[in-house]
């Protein structure tokens, strides 16, 4: 037993460094790879990722993945072994089912289209783009096809995102705060003018701006000798093991919130990835559970932390300092507000906690309606622009602003973008739970002192890996399932509170 | 036989593709890193080193080439299938006997020492470095042993680098020229006093610096759609196809020639790169036959154009306008002169014409006797001080001017640094092949127009990749085989113009 797991880690070990390894191909696509080097990269990232599959669906694995779970009740459920048995058996049966041709060919098409995707982009050109999402999106078709039956198509490409999540219950979570959503931010803009923020546009120099996001950055904790911060189209975050996890940031010179708060955000993933405990190293367990568990990190970081009165309390009076010209005459609850106002706007990541929700809610309707062929790739610019009317109030001057905003589709990330409101739920269940187990929270916050709840959410959270499923993981919190009440409920009562509603 | 060659090609992309992958990761660790990611780094380099071997020196590969070679007097020599059968069956060959696992060590081993390294090398501990480089010493023995016979032990590490050369062909090469050279820098070392180049050294702004250098590398041709240059702690040029071809430069703020000639020589490097004809892309034959050949294209740019008169005729105006406090003063003789004065010097990638290969000497010597074991390597930078009090009449200070100045062996590159001499000889011989058919080149030159010698070492060199072998190229080329003699009578002439000997 002892020899077949160390084999078994031993073949995962390196299906997992050719996975990392095209992550550190794909960070520097996104960061510095000039043009010329896209048709080259396509194939090599199609020769990882093809090889990588292939040799994770061997039947060598498949045996001694049978063979081991003859005895794994000999090792306690919550043990590495164990975890990493059900892991990989799930993750196995999955794999073993797509071809390792359509997998290689995902990988060399969203490459290019990624390309593609930043030039369309920058020239607003959605037919630029479009045949090159119709590939993505008949790869991902097939992709799905091949895991059937489903219940609905947007289940197995879902389930990549966020194991065992189903289709059905994200319409259900959905339909649970849509129309309180949007009942809200009716409410809201009824109150407009009681929140400005003219004090957060004018001029923020980039650099000012970069070396005041990675003070927080690493108040909260983020290891830079273990990460790094550059600059991308798109922020995100990625890992090449839990010691090297880089986050990239978009500066606007304009506008100080969108990468102070797009870093504070990339920090919170970072954290996830870089407390995943060092024993997991090459499992393929050594990263975040799902998207979804991901993103409550992220947002609880971004938002329950960085937009919080606590917080400001004490990086306020350090902001005035950077910033005089523009945030000098202003006081910390006005700046508060102004951080936190909501309005109706069409770029989902610099949307604020309101309304955010409804921008996922579209992409989700719009990619159901994709793969079900209900809507044609031709008419997707117009159902965005038509739901951007009809659940915001609002429609994009352009497709720049509008349908091409997100890198994730150019990435075959088709059945993703729910994740993101499974995040901000999760985000409050999980703080609620952080704020009952840590009575100074906001004490420690105002004074600029983080460990505490950092380190609760390594021991709770991070440290875990991929060793339970997310909604085993959500349990062992908070002691039921994901839950959108206290989401609404943190909602409605900091947004009565600012917009005094 | 068609489809024989196809299924063989297909094969080798892979291989390429894990190969190229390889070097971004190696790139990425010389440049944005950060420290924590060097352990999970070496792992993924192992893993795709490891592989690239393993699926290279497969019995498939090995059958189609014996299969292939049958009708393989059909093609012309010259084709491109005919020599890709030469140049992958003399690899093909050679990989076979070496194990994977010792490929894999090397790759793991060397991505660490290489870390360990850039401290040491800040520090000036060669202790801290000493049993790093006995292991990776200890693995390129065992690498040489796997290919014996030979006849010396240097012979098929050189190979590696310089396919075909052997260790008595260098010692030749070295013998006819180290005596002339230790008595040329006598002689200039007694007209010290007529060259002087007090106005290089003072206060350069480095954003400055790295416009310039890359001003004149786009005028060489570098594309920088197709390239970029990066800083590292080493100047070198990588590429991961011809059409993505990376340089990089260390910058010195008080020192003008520093990142200049550097970013010549890398530039040089970068120009035969991106000069591969596309046809060879995937092939493995998509890349400069040898080091040698190599380094006589990045000696070309940066010595026989860049410290020429022709080239600063047209460059130093510009430059004095770059930086017009250290310059403004100076004409444009006592500027030539200044960048070719010649001393002996500490550090080789800063040393002059005259006393450089005398550096590339040390090292040669001194890798021989660690080879054979005359040498152990606790005796190791005692024998390199002393052998650069021996040629150069000088001792460095500390290790970090001395042992520890250069990446190579922490690279495993040892047996690579004869191939710099190699290439200084090859570049005078070639570039006086190019001058004899472009007979306005000077003219050219002096117009800042470099698109006819580009042109002319594109058709010549660039374009064939790994096509022919370094000897048959240089008989293309010049008619004959690699020769001192025309270095030499170039140095002389050079020198006794400047030193008026």
């Amino acid at each position: 037993m002892e020899k077949g797991i160390q084999k078994l880690k031993g073949l995962l070990a390196e299906v997992v460094d050719l996975q990392r390894s095209a992550a550190v191909l794909a960070w520097e696509q996104q960061t510095y790879m000039p043009p010329g080097g896209a048709s080259a990269r396509a194939e090599q990232l199609a020769t990882l990722g093809g090889l990588a599959h292939r040799m994770f669906v061997t039947d060598e694995i498949g045996g001694l993945l049978a063979e081991l779970e003859q005895s794994a009740g000999d090792w306690g459920y919550d043990s590495d072994e164990a975890c990493l048995l059900r892991f990989i058996k799930r993750r196995y049966e999955r794999e073993r089912r797509i071809p390792t041709d359509l997998v290689a060919e995902l990988a060399r098409t969203t490459a290019i289209a990624q390309e593609v995707w930043v030039q369309a982009r920058k020239a607003a050109d959605y037919p630029m783009f479009k045949p090159y999402l119709r590939d993505v999106l008949s790869l991902r078709r097939q992709q799905a096809e091949c895991l059937a039956p489903y219940d609905h198509i947007y289940d197995p490409l879902l389930d990549e995102y966020e194991p065992e999540m189903k289709t059905a219950e994200v319409r259900a979570m959905f339909a649970s705060i849509k129309d309180d959503l949007v009942e809200l931010v009716g409410t809201i803009s009824e109150r407009a003018d009681a929140v400005r923020d003219e004090a957060l546009h004018g001029d923020f120099d980039i650099e000012r701006q970069r070396v005041f996001g990675l003070e927080v950055a690493q108040k909260f904790g983020y290891d830079l000798e273990r990460g790094r911060q550059d600059e991308a189209p798109h922020p995100f975050c990625t890992h090449f093991s839990s010691d090297d996890v880089r986050i990239t940031t978009r500066f606007d010179p304009t506008f100080l919130p969108s990468a102070l708060f797009g870093t504070l955000h990339e920090t919170g993933h970072a954290l996830y990835e870089q407390g995943v405990d060092p024993r997991l190293a090459r499992s393929g367990m050594d990263t975040g559970i799902s998207l979804g568990v991901h993103e409550s990190q992220s947002r609880l970081w971004e938002n329950l932390i960085g937009r919080s009165r606590p917080f400001w309390r004490y990086f306020f009076p350090q902001l005035q300092a950077v910033f005089p010209d523009a945030l000098a005459n202003l006081d910390l609850e006005s700046f508060y507000r102004a951080i936190n106002r909501s309005a109706p706007s069409l770029i989902r990541v610099e949307a604020d906690e309101v309304t955010y929700n409804l921008h996922v809610i579209i992409r989700f309707e719009l990619e159901l309606d994709l793969l079900t062929g209900m809507l044609d790739i031709d008419e997707l610019p117009g159902a965005w622009n038509e739901k951007y009317q009809r659940y915001l109030g609002i429609s994009p001057e352009n497709d720049a602003e509008g349908v091409l905003q997100d890198i994730h589709w150019s990435m075959g990330a088709i059945g993703y973008f729910a994740t993101y409101s499974i995040g901000n739920l999760l985000s409050v269940q999980l703080f609620n739970c952080a704020r009952e187990a840590l009575p100074n929270l906001d004490a420690d916050i105002a004074a600029g002192d983080f460990d505490s709840l950092l380190g609760w959410l390594r021991d709770n959270i991070h440290h875990h890996g991929s060793k339970f499923t997310p909604r085993e993981l959500v349990q062992r919190v908070t002691g039921g399932d994901m839950d959108a009440r206290p989401y609404m409920a943190y909602l409605r009562e900091k947004y009565s509170d600012i917009y005094d509603l």
